[in-house]
């Protein structure tokens, strides 16, 4: 049952929220962009995305995709071809891409509005121009000059499609195991290996698939200082290369999203960036890709949201715990009036709103990162992204996971059924807690790099515009009810941020084992603030709108804001009794 | 990958933990069953369970039921039917079932343990004796004793299986809106009706099935007190009887266990019990069931938590925080050395022990409920039993999800694929929170009914049983570290509960509002509980199992317990802002 309306008016409220006009829209770079274009390019990509791709996702799911042993080609679901081919002529691939290489250039705030709803209609779809939108920002960084002429324009439009291809069998979190090689060979390299789990590896949408592989040089150092990395086209002039799918993972969902084992065996490829120094080039990839993959945890959210809402509002089943809300015409009440089917919808309702105001803050630093004309305002907002994205990646991707698990319980057993498709969404979901680092491998990342960098000047950052956001509304009284669990639990966050910083100096396991709950506090933390800019904007462009906008957001402070708790009392125990087990205890 | 171990060592520490040999092998009922013939018992049906249904496991999920629209008839997976003859032929159908109709007549307490063992090596296959059990429950306790002559010893043995049938389209949780009806027909009644979900309600395994269907007649009262129940053979007297199979559900998950859609067409049935009072026999059968739903948490759970070990102690990953713990003669670590994993695997191991051992006591009071031959004994332990037997199904079929989830993460992106088969786990797992009422519908019943029950006797006997668990150890010093916690728990939990209490009885929607979080709390509290019956166990009897059992319970004491915190915090919300949204606002 296809139930999706794109929340346009609510990314719309966002934008304006956290200052797109004055703060996007403004700089060069976006001229073109204001924030009507923006609004009328949401309303055109939705109705081609509800219309071209949720109508095959369902199907996608069912049928699959197809590989053939012969030749190793892997065939999409019916109607996915055709559907990329409808993307493609409309330029929505190459939508973000960088205007020089043909692509529209347009901002991130307005990208993961765009991104929030084509991973909502159709995730294993969207995962393949996902991954090309990684490979462009890679090249673009990274690549000589000859390298992004001849590549960008077609993969910023579409008609060629790009991989990562990072993980082996011995190796995926921990890619100093790499073992793929690559020797010199005439103008470029002869790379063989075996890769797993490579995202679009093989498949029927595009004209060519550019993949990007971690590899090893003859001499290269041991472990991750001695990786690099390389293009290595499906086709060269029109010719097969010696890269080859020779097979498909089966996975709990993203049935539609083939999930490929490559084999490398002499193929050619060309050297992007330094000797030795992939591991640069990949991060760059990842990065944008982990904003994304947060944004994941949103899609899927918000359409089994809808669609518990639409069963919701449908169902009716028992009588009104309070006599005066009865239907006397019925022989039972809608379901939206027992608490309980209100608590369920509207925890997944506040978190999914929050996430997606979080995600719009960030993404506007994104954009003013890139594009300010100052240096020290780019920075800033540079660090701000940096420390925010694997909360966002991390928490998002969990929330999300668990707000499917309470849409799916508003429907009670329907729920399980593939009629109502949740079930779905929370198979294609799973994954993301799973892929672009684990979820743990960001919470170390924000623990062991981003809290650190700099001398902590990240955080300092972070918590400067808390305390200025506090201080801004001092006199503001309805947004005190906003405001004072904001303060609480900033000043909590920092005192347990304090503590970790000493405490993990001295004993790494003690920031190893805090790291995933501590993360999530700082997720709530950075939700709230992104709620307090929402309701502040709300509160001064009254409406009916802003009113159910302060209402979610009170529900957020009061019945989910109290999870910091026992995330506080978790961090609190360290490392615990965590290494009192042998190993054959467990 | 076939990873499970059945848990038999830590089972028959709880059972040491809670008396068995006193409580329960003492009773008259139960003179066969001495602590040396369960564990025999346990170890023979481990032997066959593992052997026989485990292997079929994956091979159900993927090939699935059929059904025939011609016939109506449905088809198990290749192997089902000659696995159920197995059991069939070595008794193991009727194990708990009573001796006088042919059953073995064993504990509950050894029951919950083979059952938990039938689940975690094929839960679609164990939903159809479980299924069985249910109805031998009902008619024993409410068919005449010709009724009970026909029909108990085939169900008994297994040679017929049961169904019951409650869910029609427009109700599920509200069953007063049933519409199936009943018409005198001779010595019995012609059914009409459809009747949904019907699990096991078409199959090839059992020589015939017996539907329990409630259904009304012509002239009862409206809403739940107008109910009466039949049983419905499939056929009688070797003729096909007017009730067919007409289609089955497509779900997510227990793909070989068939859901049906089942058509009564004057077919022919017999009234157990009074007329029109139907819901009490159902409710025999449904608190029967609802303790080994919760069971199934801990099933799924496990085998989980033991794929994922298997998996850790294998997977070499990056190299330990503690430079003293790295394997010199390696590329990487065994990752069972980074805190995550094991905070992970910890989470999981901790969680689900304590859910074990207090579905062991609850099982300990179910037998002397039943069996004990002083009045009062019997009535206190059936009160404990109807207290936590929502909490069981509610809070272990949750967190067994989370639990699996959790188990899968420490996979990486394998726990995603089918060769590991928890996300298999996580699917089946998944409707035990929608079945036999759904969750919420377990924390009505706990804060509607169960606790006002009788005064609030029910959960000042539970109290009692707290206080004098505090008082009986406030001289061992080696308990101080859990019977504190319990101890602040405990004051936590009256204090809510004595609010809850007046707040509710104010506005039953301030109940319906907190029901869900006052569970999980409560839960929490009655799982230390049973932690420190077991705690004190292990310290009396010490060993290298008492120590690893004691630094689980430490565990679950220090990093999962605070989770209380969170619950209390929520449950302080009341109905907060529930109603202020309009149904157009969500």
């Amino acid at each position: 049952m296809d139930v999706y309306k794109p929340p346009i008016r609510d990314m719309l409220f966002n934008m304006k929220a956290f200052g797109y006009t004055e703060r996007v829209a403004s700089l060069e770079a976006f001229q073109d962009y204001d924030i009507e274009t923006a609004l009328m390019m949401m309303q055109s990509t939705a109705d081609i995305l509800t219309k071209e791709l949720l109508p095959l996702n369902k199907k996608g799911d069912e049928i699959g995709v197809s590989w053939d042993p012969e030749t190793g080609d892997v065939k999409t679901p019916d109607g996915f071809r055709e559907a990329y081919q409808t993307l493609f002529n409309n330029g929505m691939i190459g939508i973000t891409g960088p205007v020089e290489y043909g692509g529209g250039g347009c901002p991130e705030s307005l990208g993961v509005a765009l991104g929030e709803m084509g991973t909502a209609v159709n995730k294993s779809f969207a995962m393949c121009p996902g991954l090309t939108r990684g490979l462009v920002d890679a090249i673009a960084h990274h690549a000589t000059q000859e390298q992004k002429d001849f590549y960008l324009p077609k993969l910023v439009s579409g008609e060629w499609s790009g991989t990562m291809c990072l993980t082996e069998p011995q190796c995926g979190t921990d890619l100093g195991l790499i073992t793929t090689k690559a020797v010199p060979d005439g103008d470029g390299y002869l790379i063989s290996g075996t890769k797993i789990w490579i995202t679009f590896g093989e498949h029927d949408m595009a004209d060519n698939i550019i993949h990007f592989v971690l590899a090893r040089l003859p001499d290269a150092p041991e472990g991750i200082k001695g990786i690099s990395v390389f293009v290595v086209p499906k086709f060269i002039d029109g010719e097969r290369n010696q890269v080859r799918c020779t097979g498909l993972e089966h996975k709990m969902g993203i049935h539609a999203s083939p999930t490929c084992v490559m084999e490398f065996e002499n193929a050619k490829g060309w050297l992007v960036g330094e000797e030795n120094k992939g591991m640069r080039s990949m991060f760059t990839m990842m990065n944008a890709a982990r904003l994304h993959v947060g944004i994941e945890g949103i899609s899927l959210s918000d359409i089994s949201y809808q669609t518990a809402v639409a069963f919701a509002k449908d169902r009716r089943q028992s009588r009104s715990l309070d006599a005066s809300k009865s239907d006397p015409d019925a022989k039972a009440d809608n379901i939206l009036v027992h608490p309980d089917v209100r608590r369920m919808l509207l925890n997944v309702k506040a978190s999914n709103e929050a996430m997606r105001s979080l995600a719009m803050w960030v993404a506007v630093e994104h954009d003013v990162s890139l594009n300010h004309p100052d240096e020290q305002t780019r920075q800033e907002a540079d660090d701000l992204v940096a420390l925010l994205t694997p909360v966002i990646k991390s928490y998002f991707t969990e929330r999300g996971f668990m707000n499917i698990s309470e849409s799916m319980q508003v429907l009670g057993g329907a729920g399980y059924t593939t009629d109502w498709d949740i079930e779905q969404y929370m198979r294609d979901e799973r994954i993301a807690m799973l892929y672009e680092g684990t979820n743990h491998i960001q919470a170390l990342d924000l623990v062991g790099r981003k809290l650190p960098r700099k001398g902590g000047r990240l955080m300092q950052l972070f918590a400067s515009r808390v305390t200025d956001m506090i201080r801004d509304n001092k006199e503001v009284e309805a947004m005190a009810e906003y405001i004072t669990p904001l303060k609480e639990l900033s000043k909590l966050t920092t005192g347990i941020t304090m503590e970790l910083a000493t405490k993990g100096m001295e004993d790494p396991e003690i920031a190893g084992a805090v790291a995933s709950n501590y993360l999530n506090l700082f997720a709530l933390l950075a939700l709230q603030y992104a709620n307090c800019v929402v309701a502040r904007y709300a509160i001064d462009n009254p409406g009916s709108e802003s009113d159910t906008k302060l209402k979610t957001i009170r529900y957020f402070t009061t019945c989910i804001l109290p999870e910091a708790q026992a995330y506080a009392a978790k961090i609190a125990t360290g490392k615990a009794n965590l290494f009192d087990f042998d190993v054959d205890e467990f």
